[in-house]
């Protein structure tokens, strides 16, 4: 079904995964302060090179502008000497987070003495297959440290140079700090069959997580025999049910919808109550034009937009299916609460689906039949986020269903081990 | 790489895949209660209809005898009206667990005032990939409901008649239990290319569990694109340590290797340190022997072997890796503790890993730089097992690290959602 990978390739990516795994033994066996200072050297190596850094990003940063590269990447791509400052501080940020490793999850003991304790451990070898911004391939290596694992970076070729200089400093500063360089590892050869080696390498790399557009994750999904997790497409709803506060269900719409329209946890779809939606939807979508929303409309809610005068077309079933990623957004007017749930059903991709209402029963119904990572009632699709959430650090969205749902951090990072301890027991 | 699957047995699977996600949608909301109920009530209707699962075993078992399958097989297929009461029993001990679904995680409230948690929700719909063994088929169907999951099963075409006459009593009982059937589902026609299928129902199917033989689990694990948990590969060894109290050592030796030789916790492979491996190795290697164990030596071990008298072959790499499932095991003298986590490394499925010692240091080394699911210190490696470790019920023991790592219960077939909770809150 897909061509076969170039073998130079997998050796390369091989070699480099073996060695990781060398490096990740190590890795494990370090104690938080160790971790810490390595983190805070780091951050500091980062601020010393950032000449270096940002001298390497303007080659990227050339490369870009004669390829045509939108304004809008070639400022994602882009680092400034005051970015660099912010991606070390990221990395100091990340030594002041409690360490997941040595976590005692859950323990016993058993009836013939034995003791049992389920202790948090590092993954080993983490895969990390992502786009355009540097930035993560700093974060990333900072995470990985930090909860123990050593990490395969494989970034998008359009920040090859600068991910490239940003990966060197980490390697020089870890060896300064006697740690094994083969902690961060940057995959710059092989181009496209790297990313198809390093997701096929199983046994050698624990875990591949892909952050990016939603090509890329089908990809690694699709192709990976290495464990992934999902991360990042977020076809979000509000749905304004009849019970709903229509001031607060404005405003958690406008946020939801246009706050940051290209991230994943910005609403794409917006459902409204026929028994409200003539109150509702004229003023809304006045105000969601007004921001520069483009609107797609079933029947009903194009009929409230013409009243109100706002421009809009007709809503298709790919509409109702898509993440615009922009300003943007699909509006229907449904029945009832079973409609909403119906529509939800059909097309949410599990990331987070809010509801709008001060009826008690409909808001429990929601939360207890809604699928989705992360379930709201009465506020903004915004706040699914790591951040948001007091994790401190976040290095996704998970939206499939084994082992991390939601925003993950450092825990979702590690794997558990259990300790049996006994002295002599058998069956 | 593979042939392509009949896009007839494709659409056979997922049809039953989209009955039993919405199938799915009702069990996820049902009560302790209700689940208990159904539970008890399903333990009834196989006992009542026990003389119809008998009838359908004795024509598996005719058509096994009839194909020449071993005694041994046989055995594991067969089903007496007491061996149906034990599969109804064990239905009655799962209503006895505690329901997981509903259970909070974490939680906390923000800054802002929104309340935030982490409940335990069901995975959905979940295939089950198995050999022979029909009480797998209860036993899934059972831990299923308990845990609000729809199941699919696709059973070993050895037991197709048993598997059949039991799931069409489980699903009349939940029909008359005013529950949905396609709660419980068996893949009867498609042959393989039903198991391939299902393992490719992307977005219909949340997860895939493989139990059975390293060959089934590879197929599941390369071809599978639903995310899988891959069970029950245990290659464990037992390390006699320089500072092994020797009558435990012995002991350990013995039971981990012979209890059960069959099953995945199963010693396969023995390693003496080598300052004690004279003392140690003669005795133990004749009991070995006297059990019926083949003996697959290195050097060292061979020649302590021949002092004592006791047959033996020169060990390969390949009988190193070897997960023999008999009784049967590699043997080897290593230098030290060092030596010894460097075989563990190389050979290791990530199972279970013991090491016999009163060394302080070197248990604790064991314990920290072994990569297992279970790693023991002083115990027998047949202790890895959700009965031993009080789970009450198991649905296989997972050697991945993603999600669940060791013994699986009820909880590991759960996700979660995160349920945010406010009353009007934006960014």
């Amino acid at each position: 079904m897909t061509e076969a990978i170039d073998p130079q390739v997998v050796d390369y990516v091989h070699d480099i995964a073996r060695r990781a795994r060398v490096a990740s033994r190590e890795l494990a066996l370090l104690n938080r302060g160790q971790k810490d200072a390595a983190l805070l050297a780091l951050a500091d190596a980062l601020e010393a090179g950032a000449a270096d850094v940002v001298a390497a990003n303007a080659e990227d940063l050339q490369r870009g502008r004669d390829k045509g590269m939108a304004e809008g990447l070639l400022d994602r791509l882009a680092l400034t000497p005051e970015r660099v400052q912010a991606v070390a501080q990221a990395l100091r940020d990340v030594a002041a987070l409690p360490d997941p490793v040595g976590e005692v999850v859950r323990g016993s003991t058993l009836a013939n003495g034995l003791t049992l304790r389920q202790v948090r451990v590092p993954m080993g070898v983490v895969g990390m297959i992502y786009e355009a911004r540097p930035n993560v391939t700093v974060d990333a290596a900072g995470l990985g440290l930090k909860s123990g694992n050593a990490v395969i970076l494989r970034g998008g070729s359009a920040a090859a140079s600068t991910n490239e200089a940003l990966v060197n400093i980490l390697r020089d500063a870890l060896t300064h700090q006697g740690l094994p360089a083969d902690a961060v590892n940057l995959l710059t050869e092989g181009g496209h069959d790297a990313g198809r080696a390093l997701m096929t390498a199983r046994g050698l790399v624990d875990l591949v997580i892909p952050r990016g557009g939603a090509n890329l994750i089908q990809t690694v999904v699709t192709e990976s025999t290495v464990p992934v997790i999902e991360t990042g497409i977020g076809n979000c709803h509000v749905y304004v049910d009849a019970g709903a506060d229509l001031t607060k269900a404005a405003a958690i719409t406008i946020n939801s919808k246009t706050h940051r329209p290209s991230v994943c946890n910005a609403a794409e779809s917006l459902l409204v109550h026929r028994a409200v939606a003539a109150d509702f939807l004229p003023k809304v979508l006045a105000e969601l034009a007004g921001e520069g929303v483009v609107l797609h409309t079933d029947e009903q809610a194009g009929e409230l937009a013409a009243t109100a005068g706002v421009a809009h077309d007709t809503a298709t079933d790919e509409h109702f299916a898509t993440e615009f990623h922009a300003l943007e957004m699909s509006v229907a007017v449904v029945d009832d609460l079973d409609a909403a749930l119906q529509h939800v059903h059909r097309y949410t991709s599990g990331h987070t689906e809010a509801i709008v209402t001060e009826d008690r029963a409909a808001a429990r119904r929601w939360v207890n039949e809604v699928d989705a990572a992360a379930v709201m009632v009465n506020a903004s699709t915004r706040f699914t986020d790591g951040g948001e959430f007091g994790f401190g650090a976040e290095i996704g969205i998970s939206t499939q269903k084994l082992h991390a749902r939601g925003p993950m951090a450092l825990p979702e990072l590690t794997t558990t081990k259990w300790v049996v301890e006994g002295d002599g027991q058998i069956r």
